[in-house]
């Protein structure tokens, strides 16, 4: 074994609300308790993010990094990689997570051809596997970077240009026989430059055949080398593109239908990213699972003040009650599904142990979000709500419209001479405000115990 | 023929630019004359929104209307209701347009039942039925209000109680057939209550459904009594819902496909709309199109600092060359679209003529776009820079990829020992200052002669 | 006494948490328990908006009012006013607090002339009196509609038309003396009209100086007549106006010390509108906290992610505890200040009984704010960080700079050979995550009790 | 003199507006041609930004640079830097601008203390100046950045750190002594970290205040070695800060008044940080020159569906005639203002030649701009507007409240018996679609000449 990088940290340990205060420790996540008959581990199954926790220094587009991590000593590249790798597994020990997530290039340099560069991977994933073997960590997905490299500029799978499709889809061959290798459940792709910069010299549809195109020929790859990793697609309106083709869950969604990728293809939902389409995550993991298409969380928040993806850690119990309540309605994330840290802490959090605490207040916020959400369907409180709500259409005119016996004809009949006052008087209110005021006492009477 | 409302103003003509410095009067919009092998008035097809134009008081949330029409004497709601199609029809053809549009309860006021209701509005139809013998006009399309009166306060193909839908199907038969008597060219559903104001206490799929269905009837209700227009969406994200379904173009489609009613449906698009889905108008013309759904257009425009519908009338060049762009390419808006004004004067432009001023710079500017937008195509401008930007996958490897004998394999082998330096040399600038820099010359030359 | 208007609701009685699981009693405000050495009720003064209580019919721009209360029935409008007064103190009875606001607009209808107005106002304003005599009921502030009537169009103070600044003042002139027979506290000005829907045609700087001479006429003339209540300016960056002049506090109070009214006028902020403005609530109130100008707080909340006011009932416990902690800094809102409920139910939530939940939700929501942000200051946790945090402009260089006996040549000599590594030693990480996961932790842990 | 840079490139000209079709060459910029008594370039007084030309990299969050420049071939840095005042005054001369503008980072790298980097820095000044003798390029104005190395992640003047505001300090004492030496006619400061993260740990008020002093000490020191330039403050209201206190105009001018800066200091103002606060650029123009505080602008334009600073070069006529419309309402930018291009290239237009472009359409676009401002001006279009629209204040009651000689109660006796239908009578339609129509009337006409 290595020395110790994250010193001072003991493995973090579950304490409880009533007797953690600060520091490091769990509130409310309990990894193997179960609710809901289910262990919390396997509700959740939080990933952390080797791009955000190992490899981001913290810059912004006007700052250098900041961050301060155990390896910086370190200078050469595949040293450094090789070295980031017992970093990652000690501290996903001492943080007590299952699963890790991993673009290409967050694990080894870039050589001067794709030969080399797969070379430098091959060492650094040997050794994941290895660890992997020692520790039983799995691999939740893995990824391919495919919008840093200035040969990405215009796009990968959607690039005027054919050769860097061609060399966008040699990458992911190599990076879906990783995906293999460290048994991956999921591989997801974010199109960060499968977008445009201006409509004027873009053809949309010949970029969005060409995606479609490459996102066959991965899954038949996939299929030749037996990987069987659940295949997601991630959604994010814009940025770095001025338009990004998987806008949201729904765009996201018509295109996989539209290009027959629905069968084997689901989401990977972020709360940051809905955000900036202009929705809730609630509403684009709802979207998601009534299309029986959610695959896979990542876990952040965003601030809806502010236009641009600050992948800030999740701390907002409101946001990750009504994450979960969704999760909870679908039976869980999915299959394979987990909760993915794509979260950093800010440029001014920026020592090795705000790494720790923005997972800790990221794990409690979606455990206690998960305690609130089954607490809510253990008493049926919204499922009332909804199916008194409805209720109209089980019987009379209301079974007729839902049974498809009804048409305009027998609707006007019914309708035609009904004053208005009874037709006031057939709408309910939604006592929305009662509903707010009950699910802040869910929050705290559930979270107090 | 009854006495003039419009006074001061006579028929609006064509002037041409230099002429025109001021005033009543086109610079761009001359109706007969021929551009890209069509009159100008059968590309543009513009209409005249009745609610705008002669319902509209210019109230806003915090103020009441401030509108001054020619017919604000009169008391009698039937009276009024009647007199205003005089008003409208002296307006369409002071101003020189071809088609109106409208929804039912723009025309006549509510009776106590929807029988009583439909007695109403068919006097005031019956009136324009005869108008449009005597002069021709056109009904580009109309539509049925299903979001002003309280009964749809929580929807109506959407509603959660089966007695509105009841009505909401009534209430929309009625239009279908007003719609086969005045010959509309299209139907339009915007669905401003069909949507939520809580996910907490909506079941998203269902309504969904019951909003499938409810298009479904319509359609097979339009085909029994022979109405032929062609039915169209119109996407808005938000306002006055919290989320509305018909999102923007992208999620329409999805939804028209999933509930298979993409044969029987297009799209009917909205400049100020796109704004407040974090679209340009362009790129909802652009998804439309390239699904070969745009059916229609409204011609409006937001202000993007402005979070709400402002539905000014369209006067940004740039707006609207792009926007006509789109339709060049399409070979028209559809073989049954227009452009229909959604639009109105602000509310501090009370006065009568600022109705004619409104449409006029509107009319001028969709008609100085269609000119910027031939003389582009005629040079080949864009389509040049666009053919040659793709050009790489007509040859060697592109060539495979696109005619899909290219695989994960065949391509690693083509890229993994290309040095960056070749891949970079591969990649072409975009030169997007240039083509900016060359649109400016186009407005300016085109527009000045 | 009248008979009963809100039939079924009692007195609405604090129940607390542990034994209040929904429907109608309160959680967290319980007026007369002593907390930070003050009664609840004297931190929080609720009060409760004539407007959006009573008179708002919760129309929005595309729908007809659905509200339903026990007063629709009377048709006469002076009836209807007067009735009204009886139901807003039935109200102000069973909700339990102590505080009204109202516009002149609200109390009473219009006459042809501002004296017939004056004549029907002033009745109304009789039986209120009466009604605060019996009661103790007590008037937080009153304000003046000068937004909703057409002659206001283009402003009221900033009228390009001199007759409608001078009607506007004569209006004013009636509610100061309103003010005063009431003995309001507070005396609001927020300008919907005071502003611009486009500079071209605005003389910006002319219609700012017409507001400040407005302003302190207003002034004049409540010293005049011994109203001595505070004046308080409230921004509001725009809607209905394209930009409104008070856009954020800070424009606000840039506004006052140029025109000399900081002394006389402090600032009434609304959570809503700092989210207009692109700020947080707490931002706002911390603007007007150090800048000695906090007057008095609309409690309400928008929805970062639509682009209106839509002026929610509070529920939100991070807002409103980021608000108490502002009030607590500053020891109480101001020495006038309350928390007027700016704030309506949902349209669809459009019973009687929604307007109790409605600020139930709100006064437990700002009531749970005061106890968390109170246990945080007794505990001293965020003083202790700020305090730690600018520690070191408390000794050598620091203090120096502190004292103003630094300047850039003894700073250069201080600088000018560290090296980078002990600069960027010298700086500490914000742990902001940690700052959250804790404040997570004091509002379950507070709120549990 | 050193060999060529830019090569293919020759002297930029002006062709004329009909000449010209794509390409290098100007269509409205004819540097000598008098408009308005001065000759374009004097009104125009166009920078190059040094790091946005010469050292920008063209990255972007989610990418590496692509940016191809002249001179990557060299490695050693201090080689770099002077050959990069080698191209860009071959640049200069190339684009035939008169003025440049740096911050002191973008000349020189960092050495390990800051006398080696004043040290680095000088030698490149030295090279500007003896340049600037040669050529009688002049600076518009310098500055120093204290936002990008991570000792300012917290701030520089506004850093909890006391030790990182002695440095800062230090740093920009150097920088003023640049400016005097390369005679720099403004000196700009852009607080990019002076502003917050969050509130929970900021003392905003301690803050600002260091920043004043920074500010006075600044000024004090400037005038200690005779730099007499004008000092500017550049407001933004976010990012990479979540909030910066230079919010906008308004609330940088209350700043600069609250701590007696208003007198030394006025604004350097951006469009695309306009745009950020909320506003149009032509306000943030406006909010300054009635406060006589314009100093300087940045040109550039943003994308307002983004939310983030993209420093696109100007390409948009509407915009740029709103700003040269309060220009020339202003008499000139101010005394010592200019239009320096904070902008660059997009991503995608990466070679060398992209430069050009992108400020030949930004030059155009603003002298098309000051063109079409200058037309409208001479015409009187929009001073006859004005004029007419707040007449009323010249006679009768609105003379009286322009003079002071009305209070409330003179008002009142004015308005109180006057019926509605005379108020309504008096005010006047804004005609907003006429102007609005008229404005592209002067913008083609103008510009096809």
């Amino acid at each position: 074994m290595t020395s110790e990088y994250w010193k001072g940290v003991d493995q973090i340990k579950y304490i409880g609300h009533q007797d953690k205060k600060s520091g490091l420790g769990f509130q409310y996540y309990n990894p193997d308790e179960v609710i809901g008959g289910k262990k919390m581990r396997d509700w959740l199954r939080f990933a952390v993010a080797y791009w955000h926790s190992f490899d981001q220094r913290l810059v912004d587009p006007f700052g250098d990094g900041t961050a301060q991590r155990p390896y910086d000593h370190i200078t050469d590249p595949m040293d450094l990689a090789l070295a980031k790798v017992d970093a990652a597994f000690e501290f996903y020990n001492k943080l007590g997570v299952d699963y890790l997530c991993f673009h290409d290039r967050d694990l080894a340099p870039e050589g001067d051809t794709l030969r080399e560069t797969n070379r430098n991977l091959d060492k650094v994933v040997d050794k994941i596997v290895s660890y992997q073997k020692q520790t039983g960590m799995k691999v939740l997905w893995n990824t391919s970077n495919m919008f840093t490299n200035p040969r990405f500029v215009e796009g990968a799978a959607t690039s005027p240009d054919a050769e860097v499709f061609a060399y966008a889809a040699a990458q992911l061959k190599h990076s879906l026989e990783i995906g293999k290798r460290v048994g991956a459940e999921n591989y997801v792709f974010w199109g960060g430059r499968e977008g445009y910069e201006s409509l004027w010299n873009t053809n949309m549809k010949l970029e969005q055949e060409h995606a479609a195109k490459f996102f066959h020929m991965a899954k038949d790859y996939a299929n030749e080398i037996g990987f069987n990793a659940q295949m997601l697609l991630e959604p994010k309106p814009k940025e770095p593109s001025t338009h990004q083709y998987d806008f949201d869950a729904a765009t996201t969604i018509a295109f996989m239908k539209e290009y027959g990728l629905d069968k084997d293809f689901k989401l990977n939902l972020e709360g940051n990213h809905a955000n900036l389409a202009g929705h809730t995550y609630q509403h684009e993991i709802r979207v998601a699972r009534e299309a029986n298409l959610l695959g896979s969380l990542d876990a952040n928040q965003g601030d809806k003040l502010i236009g641009w993806d600050i992948d800030e850690f999740p701390s907002n119990l409101y946001e990750t009650t009504a994450a979960m309540y969704e999760v909870v309605e679908n039976g869980g994330i999915g299959p394979h599904g987990g909760l993915n840290f794509d979260a950093k802490p800010r440029r001014s959090s920026f020592e090795a142990n705000d790494l720790f605490y923005g997972h800790i207040v990221g794990m409690d916020s979606f455990a206690a979000g998960l305690r609130v959400a089954m607490k809510m369907k253990e008493d049926g409180f919204l499922e009332n709500i909804v199916a008194d709500r409805y209720k109209s259409y089980q019987t009379g005119i209301g079974a007729e419209i839902e049974q498809g016996t009804a048409d305009f004809k027998s609707l006007e009949a019914h309708a035609i001479d009904k004053p208005q006052s009874e037709l006031i008087a057939a709408t309910s209110s939604d006592h929305l405000e009662e509903i707010k005021d009950t699910i802040n006492h869910y929050i705290i009477e559930t979270l107090s115990k």
